[in-house]
């Protein structure tokens, strides 16, 4: 379904060329300060045309808020937004319509499941859909720093075969936006936008990762069967498009450790005036709920499907067909999913806030 | 909470030193041949003390039905089965109920939330818990081997730093069992054996990784939103204790390629009478819905956070206090982890086959 | 929460004085014709203003379907769309900003819960949201209808002290909107409207009864526990604005009989070539699901709160307060929630209709 | 499903003549008292055989704890119970084995729904069900009443055409259990148990009325939009097997009144320091939210479907059956469904209390 979340919930809807994409979200508390410009602010570094590393698509994406917002505050009632489509170029997708198969794209899948599709750029299926994730997430985001102090914050931390090699706890959050690759060490982030440039050049696409950390959490968010906060936190990304891989903390490497070095023993903090882990391998949990230190994950994006090159495929029924070189997509997409999953995360850690507060 | 699914639903309830540990499955469709003998088979390749790379605490398991079958067959109503526990030696935790807080372990956390906790074993956050995942994934399966022809299966593919080498799709899966470290490569099974006594004898302990396939799979199964079937079969992998990471097709490794060297082509495929595509790099997801083609994915498990040695720590309060060597924990949770990545596996699936005969 | 249903779910938003009022339909299989006219027609049995009846409130609540349909059929894909708000005036409501309390109204308990709340005309609290009820319950019917052959239809069978004596069976539905009232019996229906001038003539309101039925019904809708039939459509038309009753079949009048008066016998009937009750005490359902005949209900709806005269009030710290005479309200609702009633049950029907393709 | 609420979840399991039913409540908060005496007071008050009204089917219906307690306190774990069913005499339902439909039962719609079903004493549609509600509300009444000081209470008000004509708000609840027909008005209880002797007499049964009351309620309990308090109150009394009508207030008394006599006015409260409802004609819920006046509803029973009488019916196919006489079944329901009563109003009142708690 269209809907994430228990109780800081988020439901989305629309096509890539309908009438609009937007969203409600349900559960959030009254009373919290909320304007237009909060969220148009997410959805700017999400949105198409921002630098010459993305899609040359211009759209402006300005949100409007419909409800649930009364005199600047929230009123504890659904919110709900929407934006309106521009720039629809229905003429590009004519193959699309034809039947045409692209690889590593869902009409495959879709067509199976559904019979009806909208043929326009993906219909619901294109990332465009992550539009709304951005805006309900930039919400939960402003709950959680009004109330709970609590920070979310990722960036691209791998291009192709070049990683950022800082620890994650080292790194400059104020540097993510100095760059269009948003890669918060310039460095680095030179190597990466020249990758992306030369993936365009070769008239190819290039995949890679995000790392992201949340800050200020208390101990003991989640919940310690199914719904551990790594299950609730994969979960949100592996629901992003193109996403192949989340692991949490050390991950697939702790898998390669010895008990005795991937523990993290016990210290005496003065100023919590408690024991907490003197190290963080584990990310920030144990036993599926936070344990007070940043939580810490990583995503792995695949190379973006669309190509920029003619590229001969088949319809279901096998009839050859063609997927034109023409289309405005992004050689990477890395730039523009940092704001999708912060938001995602920002979601989770709302809803379990919340439900922390009923004990639960 | 402790329920997991949407139309195929587990809810499962013990501590790992009360009275008993079972589950109630609830949506199982009515008139599916279950025998208890179909459960307990599942619950004896998770049971400890099962080979000399286990804990050689010996608990029989033995499961019984209370409700929702009828005459060999579910009646569509609750399917309620419990596990009596055995073999408790609550004498082994006196540590635990002095407030040590043991390394890697879910104390630090439970405590926090929960205020008052069953010292013994780690109460519900022991992995015990996971037994009553195995019978429900065992009810799951067999549905969807009796109406869907749907198998699935995983093994060992990594210990420490030895990895299968063998691609998931030459894998023959009779072997699984054929080596109590469920690895089905014999030669690389009897290495990683050697590598489980070496961190035994170490008094230490090593994580590793299991992969599973399913095969027999419709097109089609999978929400397309925030329920894609890699986000919905991660938080059942990500919700194993010990697990830290998931990744589906080629998962990270497909953050370092290009989009040409990604993307799966369609071929046509006579027999099925229908495009498809000629490679899997997408591990059987497509816009986060099944292609058809064997679903694969890789989960991976930290070390097992227990070691055999006396372990200095502290209290939440700051004093010190000691983890004594005995306890009969497994230096490995690798083999006994196989059937419970199978069950939660299963689950997700059965839940989907039945959505989609909603049309959902 | 604002969502309702389970597989086929209703996520409604909107202030009575905010920008829009609308909602989302997420579950609703692909390939349906769906048309705005559907929708509208719906909305205009609902809208104010229709009638001498009702208020002289004069607002079109024009529909606008932002995402889910394509080429005339829904996609399988989240159904969202919105009415803008007019005939906004915001000084009729300076009274319930300064915190005066209407009896009978809402203002009470939701500023205690909400401490930020919209007092513009009762903000969410307003019966305006149940124009988005009516709009997804026209998407719920033209489900039914397509697909199932379900036809769902209410009435007004009491106003105030005046009954319609003739058994629902016999009720010619054609006749419900002949008057304005919609009572299918012309001369019962005069006096009801007559009964409602008076009302308003003496600056009072009026209270009555809704009956509906469902026709087409397989045997087996429903769930045999928590969610039987009659639990489902209770909640659904007990948490419609003013209702305070609800009964099946014989209701309240079974409570007086002996089991031999109200057992339905079975009979054999040819045509279906099965067992059928030979009456239909039970209104439609055993053991919480439906049996085929005509599902039969009626719901209790207590007289407007807002009198058209100046009420003396309080304000909840206790200061002396006016509701003044003006604002523009029915004197019998009744006429206007026949739409929503066939809305709520329509959106229930159709979320169990789901349910039993997935075999729940 | 056989689930029943979102924070505080009851999920029961069990077949009339199966080997037990029982139930798992997930989302008890920790520490909370909790005796297995509380659960099984509880139990007797429900249980078969307590008096010469009732069936003479002895069950002593002890109920085991299997988790979720810890040295007298919840855990804050799902807290797992079950009763072991005896006295099971298969032999009384050859009958049912055979095919024959009882006027009034549930066999004719849960064989079409399931195919396979258990005939023995109406299999999981038995009202044996309801026993694991009364040990689940027994332990939301526990949470209510330490936690909240809120306390849940009902009787009969009426059985047949025989009424109790005491206002809710003046009946001694100590008098409740006084006599076995649990109705608080020694000279009306005698009648009543007079009208069930008759029907047992007359071979007979009869139908009847529970009123109950919650009182010590907070302002603000309850959804206002499809949650509202009167929606998941009746959905739970609905769900209540034999139940036809639910009311709240006056209910569908209100539908006779003009909103002048309806309405309640507000008047100053010097002790509470703020304004409150002078009458409580509204039956303690303004907008779906509790008011904090005492909350006061009304069920109907049909009467019992089974008779001591030889009944002629059908099979489904249309062969001729008989019903015997014998079976060991109640006249009269109606006393020992008050604890069910309250069980399911406890459950719904501990839900929202948490989620109040959450902010929703």
């Amino acid at each position: 379904m269209n809907t994430f979340g228990t109780l800081f919930r988020l439901t989305t809807f629309g096509e890539s060329h309908g009438a609009a994409v937007g969203g409600i979200v349900d559960g959030c508390p009254a009373g919290l300060p909320l304007a237009v410009a909060d969220i148009q602010a997410a959805l700017d570094r999400r949105r198409p045309g921002q630098s010459h590393l993305t899609t040359p698509r211009q759209e402006a994406d300005r949100v409007e808020i419909l409800s649930g917002v009364y005199d600047g505050q929230t009123l504890g009632t659904p919110i709900a937004f929407l934006v309106r489509n521009e720039d629809q170029r229905p003429a590009d997708y004519a193959a699309l319509a034809a039947g045409a198969l692209r690889p590593g794209h869902a009409e495959f899948t879709w067509r199976r499941k559904y019979g009806h599709v909208d043929p326009r750029g993906g219909g619901r299926s294109s990332a465009r859909e992550t539009l709304a994730r951005v805006a309900g997430g930039a919400i939960a985001a402003a709950l959680l720093r009004a109330r709970a102090g609590i920070e979310v914050r990722a960036w691209v931390s791998s291009v192709g075969e070049i990683d950022l090699n800082v620890p994650p706890e080292e790194v400059d959050v104020s540097l993510i936006d100095a760059t269009p690759v948003r890669c918060p060490h310039p460095a680095t982030a030179a190597r990466m936008m020249a990758r992306i440039e030369a993936a365009r050049a070769a008239a190819d696409t290039v995949g890679g990762c995000i790392t992201g950390v949340a800050t200020g959490l208390p101990v003991g968010l989640g919940e310690p069967v199914f719904g551990k906060l790594p299950a609730l936190l994969g979960a949100a990304m592996l629901g992003i498009n193109a996403v192949k891989g989340f692991e949490i903390g050390d991950g697939f490497g702790a898998a390669r450790l010895p008990g005795s070095a991937h523990n993290d023993a016990f210290v005496f903090d003065e100023a919590l005036g408690r024991a907490r882990p003197a190290t963080n391998h584990a990310g920030g949990v144990l036993g599926g709920l936070t344990t007070g230190e940043p939580l810490r994950w990583r995503v792995a994006f695949k190379p973006v499907a669309t190509l920029p090159r003619q590229t001969p495929t088949l319809t279901v029924g096998g009839a050859a067909a063609t997927i034109p070189a023409k289309g405005r997509h992004d050689p990477c997409v890395l730039p523009r999913a940092v704001p999708i999953v912060e938001a995602m995360a920002a979601l989770v850690l709302a809803d379990l806030w919340l439900a922390a507060r009923a004990g639960a």
